[in-house]
């Protein structure tokens, strides 16, 4: 794992807060989509930018696809450290992001999310965002 | 409560979703907020407008206060009806909601929600409101 | 479109609440996961059996993966075509889960969705749980 | 507002993730139930106890009333300071629950949240609680 780690261009301690639990006592399967949401707005906050700047600037990111694998249970009180590392192929961007339970690092999720860039209603080559995200991309 | 039903403005059906349920296996807490939102709506959309609309003319219905009383919880495979009568107290519409089990009728909330109208921006004296809700303000 | 579904093995209409839009004006992507999944209950239902009866018989049905396309969103207002299709894969149940918007069919996303069986909390073949979607398999 | 803090039982600090937010662009108000309710299960923590704990030895505490005023809305990238005082009256247990946008400490919801307990399905005069919550029942 520790290697891996060093790899994520961003990551943040996340909380479950008792009401994501559902009847079988673990966070529901949807809340995870907004722990890894969460994620990349705070990982857009640390880059300079954020969803309500691209808007202004005539840029709508849109989820296009999710893919993501439940490994472990998270439960009532525990923490996860999700990370997030992001690369570009062609219009689209990916983010492959990860979550560990903290702070024994036992993997949670995996998952992969594809955004596109819309810009001004059609689908853009990307040019802006990754510009915003430049130190990122490799 | 048959006496009662008639006077309500408004009713609805909704059934609870199993993700509603909170880890002792009934609706929770939160859910039922999320119901009056939604009964509300549907029934400004009865009413022929609705808060995209207004926010289109300027006013910004706000919620100011909610009382609510939880009598019996709701579980999974169940449906409420969900019944509105509003009345008008100067600037402030007040919304009286109460959920009932269906269809046997058991009562499970009731609630008092306030909300008054903001025009660009400062606390108005909701005449615009009052005029889309004509035909039920008495 | 119309082929395909009479291939499904179930359906439901699921309307849109507004309190599930984001500040983007449409559904939040997590509520997709809350839509998929509360098809797959209702399903479960009209199979005869539920994540409550599987449970007392010791079986517990766990998601293991989760690929979603998003191709139009849903806003306010709307409702969807909530359909499914189930097959086996070994120990896993493939649930093939399209969501189409309602009445002009739009595809809104699609979905396969793996779960798996846990007997007594260890992985099991999932016979007992293909004997109660016995008719749904082929 | 420095002079009240101090007398709170407890507080925490949580931060607003983005998909509370709805499409007037500030935090739903149903999301201040679960902060409310999030904050007095951080608190039944301290105390040295949870609702788990509390089940295992046959009380069930449950939610019978909530009053919440809302003053000031939050939105995107704010953090909150949820402040919780608790007293007994009889066999209710009020939390006078007020939550402030921090650093700032503008007043954001002011609630009163009577929680009652059932001990084996029947309401009891609540002394098992109380005897968890000793030290903050003056």
């Amino acid at each position: 794992m520790t290697d891996r780690t060093t790899e994520y261009d961003f990551e943040t301690l996340i909380s479950v807060r008792d009401y994501e639990l559902d009847v079988q006592g673990i966070v529901n399967n949807a809340n995870y989509l907004h722990y890894l949401e969460h994620t990349r707005h705070e990982f857009c906050h640390e880059a300079g930018t954020s969803f309500r700047t691209m808007h202004a600037r005539g840029i709508d990111p849109v989820l296009r696809h999710v893919s993501i694998e439940y490994l472990t249970p998270l439960t009532s009180g525990q923490q996860m450290r999700s990370c997030l590392r992001l690369r570009r192929k062609g219009p689209r961007f990916i983010f492959q992001q990860d979550i560990y339970r903290h702070p024994d690092g036992v993997p949670v999720v995996k998952a992969e999310v594809t955004v596109v860039c819309l810009e001004n209603g059609a689908l853009s080559r990307g040019d802006i965002l990754a510009e915003a995200f430049e130190k990122y991309l490799r």
